[in-house]
């Protein structure tokens, strides 16, 4: 419900008692079919957006109240970006292992570093900078999958980002995980430690990939979040070798392998999913199965463009993601938007393809969607959680804005986002954190950082 | 030459006599296999680098004099970006028409609101906004073609940026050229008009392509590039449709009719050149053509990606550029750079294909190269000018770093440039534009921006 219809003395109230208000800007709710509104000021309390209503021209008296004000003239107000995929701890890794032959880059750098170097502390304090990047650039909501997970927990529980974090599955040994029989064990008790430990945080588990994990693990992990209640991620057919090897394997295509398996289903969330056919797609989407786009990642490691306007069309759910530091190499869901848009053309040759608002929805409402929480967050309006971002329009390739859409998804960068909200708490304010230290964590991760050699 | 030979004392005249000083940043010379070099400060003197030295421990005394000290610790000292191809008052049209079909975002769009709303005015204010956007992100040259250059010309100037403008010559009505008869004349008298005004600014012509002008017309623009030894710019083959045509047209593929029109040589600058065969290409390169490539903008309007990883292979020389703001939609040559190592990667099926350095190089050295100013800019070197920017690395996401070309290229943004040095003056300190008036030229295009409605 957006400018309420409550009656004008019971709306006073309503605002008289905000914690939060921000105040004055152009907001872009994300409800579907409605239009900007200018001069706009969102209201919160206890963490949710109780008004959103055209700015009071007589101003608030912020001096009299103990109400936090967010200026937001000149600016966008608007959903937080969700990420749909990542592995923040591997900000450890960014740019350790670039331009190199896919396997090299893998089995040579990314594996052996992670068997060597992973630790509940390397694991928290990068897990650390990762959400200092994600609130820098406007993400409120990100999907993380990775090793010693109890520590990007604590993490993302200490950073005031909401999150569904995902203990790795693979059935090799593993960081943190020397004996893979343990795997799902280890799992186990991570979802049993975290369920219901903080109203932001959503336990699970995250199953490497059809190739990585035996069919017994695989079904073993989606016994347990089904009887969990929650939603299991997967890296599905990245790239087209592992296709063929799970054909080679399995005599079928890895959406039918999983099909057999009882994984298929609306809460399988599955990230990557570029080398799919005619059949798997429809599966996929008569299923509900979540997907995630990682173009990006996708790009830098040549594992392909993906299907996603055909998914689009389809009405299958696609969120959006910047997969780990070590593929992309940062974080701003900015920046994935208009890669995923412009991907999406050069290889559809159609200029029309992913349009701007489409590619928002899928880091807005259509992420939301893909936690199962899109009646909780990715839109502005009453009653939803208090997940919101102020976009600065005051820089020049901001100006001039003839399509708000446009400006957010071709022109703007993360290092547009002035203010973050998330659950009505401020984590940025006038890009400056106030939750987390930035420079004692940056300090942290250099530390940990000169250690890193192979 | 770079940590100069010179005598101590010789060394500490030069350097006690220079206007401003970078100092104790690592510095990515792009020199040749030079290695980044860490706690190093350089030196400038009327508009040229004089020493590029390790930091003097002890430090400088500006107190005691009229030196202009750039703090670059925890900083990258590198040479600005070139912007090998942009339309700098296009910044008018930024988000005005996107997601549309290619002949509806020209013909119904972009034409008609040039020919209503081009003037010497909105070209002015336009152009001093890409301007400062530009320098905002570490562009120090570009290469502009566009109508009322004049205008363009007084801004660029305004700025204090380095450029080759050009004058569009196009075979139909044009923005400011009533009649297409006069636009070579019109071309002409800009460049007599321009020629040795400024150190910084080369006039030039700028063809719009092969099939909006006539032979006559492609053979006047290079007798009289070639009179006033200036370089010529051209859109070449930007779409597979557009090929066609000229195939259609001429019984020639687009290089080898313009090879009969003897405009192939060392001095065209190509544009875009995204759909070219074995052949053209080998002519290209045994000619010494300049290529410029395009990747968001071929992306965001579908004309393709090119074959720049095997032009780079040949030994072409090959830059980099944003395009004008219509069909981008920034001017950020930071995200160009990311996007262009990208597609490369995902198109040719390589994750090695074009590398950070081999952008970084496209948007520097080689930059400078498409232009012939190979020896004046696009390195850090004692001698050549002093176009320089300083990259801020206390950012999240250029935490850790493992490889500062890495870090460049994949993970920073044009928001990440602190300080921004053309020709020995200061154009940015610490953010704060020095020389244009930001709020103003923001206020201006948006008052013009109000009145484009078609």
């Amino acid at each position: 419900m957006t400018f309420a219809n409550q009656g004008r003395q019971e709306l006073q109230a309503i605002e008289m008692d905000a914690d939060i208000v921000i105040e004055g800007g152009t907001a872009i709710t994300m409800v579907d079919g409605q239009d900007p509104l200018p001069d706009t000021s969102v209201f919160i309390k206890d963490g949710k957006i109780t008004s959103i209503r055209k700015t009071d021209c007589k101003g608030l008296q912020p001096l009299d109240r103990r109400v936090e004000i967010i200026d937001a003239r000149e600016s966008i107000i608007m959903p937080g970006l969700i990420n749909g995929h990542t592995h923040a701890a591997m900000t450890l890794f960014r740019g350790f292992a670039d331009d190199l032959p896919l396997r090299k880059w893998l089995f040579d750098k990314i594996f052996p570093a992670e068997a060597k170097f992973l630790n509940p502390e390397t694991v928290y304090w990068c897990s650390l900078l990762g959400c200092l990047e994600m609130i820098a650039s406007g993400t409120t909501c990100c999907v993380d999958g990775y090793f010693f997970q109890d520590d990007t927990v604590r993490a993302v529980h200490e950073s005031g980002l909401r999150g569904l974090i995902a203990q790795g599955v693979i059935d090799f040994p593993a960081p943190g995980i020397k004996d893979p029989k343990d795997n799902i064990k280890v799992a186990k008790e991570f979802i049993e430690r975290w369920l219901g430990y903080s109203d932001l945080i959503t336990p699970g588990m995250f199953c490497h990939s059809p190739l990585t994990c035996s069919d017994r693990t695989l079904k073993a992990a989606k016994e347990i979040s089904r009887d969990f209640d929650l939603p299991l991620q997967i890296h599905l057919s990245e790239t087209s070798e592992e296709v063929y090897e799970v054909m080679h394997k399995t005599g079928k295509r890895p959406v039918h392998y999983l099909e057999g398996l009882g994984l298929i289903d609306e809460t399988l969330i599955a990230a990557h999913a570029v080398h799919l056919d005619d059949d798997e797609l429809e599966y996929l989407r008569k299923n509900k199965v979540k997907v995630v786009h990682l173009p990006e990642s996708n790009m830098k490691l040549c594992s392909g463009a993906g299907r996603i306007s055909d998914m689009v069309r389809m009405g299958l759910t696609v969120g959006l993601g910047t997969d780990g530091c070590s593929s992309n190499n940062n974080l701003d869901l900015f920046c994935e938007m208009d890669t995923a848009a412009k991907l999406s053309k050069v290889i559809d040759n159609d200029p029309t393809s992913l349009d701007a608002g489409t590619v928002l929805k899928m880091a807005t409402i259509w992420g939301a969607a893909v936690l199962g929480l899109e009646n909780e967050i990715g839109t502005l309006e009453t009653g939803k959680k208090a997940d919101i971002i102020v976009l600065d329009l005051n820089s020049p390739s901001l100006c001039p804005i003839y399509d708000l859409l446009s400006a957010i998804v071709y022109a703007a960068n993360g290092s547009d986002v002035k203010d973050v909200v998330v659950n009505g708490k401020v984590l940025m304010k006038n890009r400056k954190f106030t939750v987390l230290d930035s420079a004692e964590i940056m300090a942290e991760v250099k530390k940990i950082s000169r250690n890193i050699k192979l």
